[in-house]
């Protein structure tokens, strides 16, 4: 059944898939990640201002945005941001937090932006793979210029989408297969293999717990491999 | 452990739920669902605009309206929707959607109303399970008026939040258990015990496999007493 | 002509009404007041946020909002406020600061918000009449917990609408009334017998003094059996 | 007790008023109305665009527009329109509309634009008086042209604010004297002396029934004078 | 080739124009500007909220809102403002700032509105040349009155328009030129001679640079009878 | 006074410029231009939906769309679209339909998006530059694939900005120079030589016809190099 998959992939093998560091050079720090034809340019601000809600407390935060381009889709996306975006950026945003220790942070404000440059299908998930490097090296500039004086990173993050299509559990799905996706889910994972978020969602019928089963195995696997790179990657720091 | 849930309920023990049937009378269908301290009345009206993209077809569509009024909880909630508030309709309207053949439906669509009238947890999850009433009975007074023609409902459709509070799974979570929980999990199924949504989020720290399926056992258990509740309540259909 | 109205009253006679004090428990005071097939739910919610022309001075503010809910009415009401209902939350708010003494009051902040869960005539003048039980149960509540000092409720408020249809002055209009009338009033009072507000318009054709006069004489005799009611009710104290 | 009004009227004495016809050119009917130090510009355009329940009718429709210049008062005012001048541009809206027989008008649409240029108290009903001599010239010139052929106007329109202040009823009141009222009435009425609108409010303190017949009167007198004037004006047509 | 003008003007030949100084009374300065059929209300309004960036400095501030009245076209022109009159407001204020001393000025903000009372053509212009009149009164009123200390104005700035129709440049064209010409240019100017801005736009086809001297020409010779005008002017200062 | 420029340029002298044709795969073209720092994505999208005014005509048209990215800047610049950036999308839109036979074109609607991906001045001009690219590219495919008939692209398009620092006329100014500069000026020009729009703002202080002639001359030679490098790349047709 594997052959079937319009790329000729493995039912669980992930696309071609890297981190482009420092792709832009005003932001604190800046990632252009690509799994497959999906590219997402990912940027980290530091600035001094917080949420209301923390204004006298001594922690940090971490927010997410989140938008597609007009030209990253074959048919051109306007540009106003509705539900979709919001709650993407809201998941983006809620992943990343997990990661960080907000009181070795500091109070300061970090800004991960994620806009997509090109659309083919699980563009959330790869905001947050590459949104968690860009962040990364925000936060290690800032440490290396003496701004913040712990260690926030807990741990890594990265995140993929599974599905089932005809009938199968499939792992990393691109655009034309999301589109006829039976179920569509997504799934965030910390560096020590736990789970942060799961959302799972039957898009043309309802599934059973062994399919789900099936689904957090193949992102299991997916996860780890994605992580094994971002710690190969960030073992140098920015320069 | 179980003696600690601040209602002395039972870890997988359900908040005593009811579903009050036209509540009121303008709309084509209409509930009071509650669970525990929380009520939500969901109305479902039938009209005739269909969506852009359902125009030309013979099609029918339902979607979702969620908010919270202002009374609703003890520090007032402004009135303005977010995205908070989208990303619950969405949920509603997907999940609704799930159990409905639209093609048996015609072109039709039906709206379901979800307004908050007091908060106390649960409030997503309550509106599946009325908004499924409300729904259901909008849909027979049309196919009792010949309006429409075949049988569009599918199957029952429910959801309950699920939790892991101080590192035990818990059910049904009440604000108090809810605000201070790990992980926060909401998950809707189908009469035929299927999943239609999951939607799992590490509050405060992540989660392991074993963690959820825990959850997924307690929310199939909760999920299938509602679901016997809908089916003899709607066993007559309303007057 | 009296046998005329489609309900069978007399013209000067008021639909049965009711008012169901604490129908909600979240809000510092909440009533679901009936007028016939009319009900809203009205919640009075106390902070400590004052507008910005008080934030240096000792007084208190009382405002209100008003919405339909989307079930409300035979045909669906669309969520978005507009003039029509800023229009009746000026009203209502307006109201009910004619009764309270804003210094006495001191410096908190109340909103009472009227919701309509089902809509057949009248449903502004039935906000102010179930508005008032629940800004007077707030009140008295921090009264009792010793955070208002003084005694700040004036006297009674209440309201109701007459009309002229086909000719004649009838007091109470339902929808089916209210909609082919030719004269609309609605007349706000006091406990104590004087005018707060009177808004009454053309609608199909202008009206003569005595036409006025023959309205506000059905209003008067209306307003004080609701006033009667209220201080029957508010003499029990809430719980 | 006459003597004390801050410009030495007596207290059912007008401001000193006129009507400027045509005092632009492009508009369809144009008339800057002056009371006293008040200056409204009401301009009346018609066109072809009918709004949506009257689409496949024959009858026309009037609508108005208001608004405040910022520079009209000696604090600047912000350009948004909020609440208060929706609720004024309904009130000349349905003022104007109930003096039209919109079946002899035809199907076309007339708006009715009144900009305050200079503030000094009753701008909205200078905005009815001024908007009804634009909107008859608009008309005028449109059956001058052969495009309305029946004779849509069926009497005058004419407005006037009426109040209490110092327990003294009186006509007309300019800011000094609007700003200090207890009670604050504006009435708007036809040429053959029957009501439109009334719109009184207890600024301060709530009014009896004799002391609104005292402001009756003083606005019937008020605005018979206006009247007389607009008569004396549209015997001669526009050029 | 002159004699082609609708109007019968020379190419060189700006229309009759006129400041009417002080034509309401509640703003510190106002002016109706007229230029041939176009005429614009200025008022400058003085207040103390200075914009965020010069909250902890000395020096003041001006800004200018543009709009159109409704009436102000044949063709209605709807209220909401869009990019062309931002774009428009921002060219006003620029121009202004450029010819007033912000440390003389000292900490006020003026904001100059410019509201189109009738169109023909170059209202941009006009509301340059009359909002200079309305902020050089209201400045020279708080001068009078010890507010300003200092002398701020540091010259005159007047702007026109200019273009080319059917190959010929022309100076401060009519709506009926200005729809039909090749290019559309406006240009300011200071007392002293100097350029302060110049927007020039190929509308029907792209211009020559010797096209652009002779259309720099025409604007010198019209800005220059301008600025004398507003010399004479503004020697008598307000009363 | 040359060496005086902050990265060491001439003052007649580009920053390093270049295309990058195709840097994205989805829309119908894609480039990414580069003046030193200052990188923009332009995109051009083809649809059938015309604008309201020529849907009964056979022309086409050509819009654009302009917006910084949030971590284009040093200081993270926020989503929403203000008057700046509408402003700036209206001048590339301008600019680039003078270079377009809009009948030629056809009845199809092309959107060209450009997104600030690093920005050290000059965006709007660089955006004009690469937007031309994007759009004869994607003009090029349809008529490749026999969706446009006719020959629409008439002559190149490209801009520049020049500006005057401390009394010297410079070119292509980065951000450095761009913020202290007395003047500001960006120029579009066509293949052919001559002028589509010029904008000269005095920032610090007025300029004169000499300044502006200095300013229009290196305009002219830095635009005739951009032309050049244009023509070079699009004699190579998309792949």
């Amino acid at each position: 059944m594997i052959a079937s998959r319009p790329d000729g992939r493995a039912a669980d093998e992930l696309r071609s898939f890297s981190f482009e560091r420092d792709f832009t050079k005003m932001a604190d720090g800046s990632t252009l990640v690509t799994f497959g034809q999906t590219r997402v340019l990912c940027t980290a601000s530091v600035n001094k201002d917080l949420p209301p809600w923390l204004r006298n407390s001594k922690e940090g935060w971490v927010t997410a945005e989140y938008s597609m381009l007009p030209g990253s889709s074959p048919e051109r996306v306007p540009r106003r941001s509705g539900g979709r975006e919001k709650e993407i950026q809201r998941l983006i945003g809620r992943s990343l937090r997990a990661v960080v220790d907000m009181t070795a942070l500091g109070p300061i404000s970090i800004t991960v932006d994620c806009d997509v440059i090109q659309a083919d299908g699980g563009t959330r998930t790869a905001s947050i793979c590459g949104g968690f490097v860009a962040l990364h090296d925000a936060i290690t500039r800032h440490r290396q210029a003496g701004q913040v004086k712990g260690d926030p990173i807990l741990t890594e993050c990265a995140a993929i989408s599974v599905g089932v299509v005809d009938g199968i559990a499939v792992l990393d799905l691109p655009y034309a297969e999301d589109s006829t996706a039976d179920v569509d889910c997504n799934i965030v994972m910390t560096g020590d293999g736990n789970l942060i978020e799961i959302q799972g969602t039957a898009e043309e019928q309802s599934f059973s717990r062994s399919q789900l089963d099936e689904m957090l195995d193949l992102a299991q696997s997916g996860i780890s491999q994605i992580i094994t790179r971002q710690k190969d990657l960030l073992n140098t720091p920015p320069t």
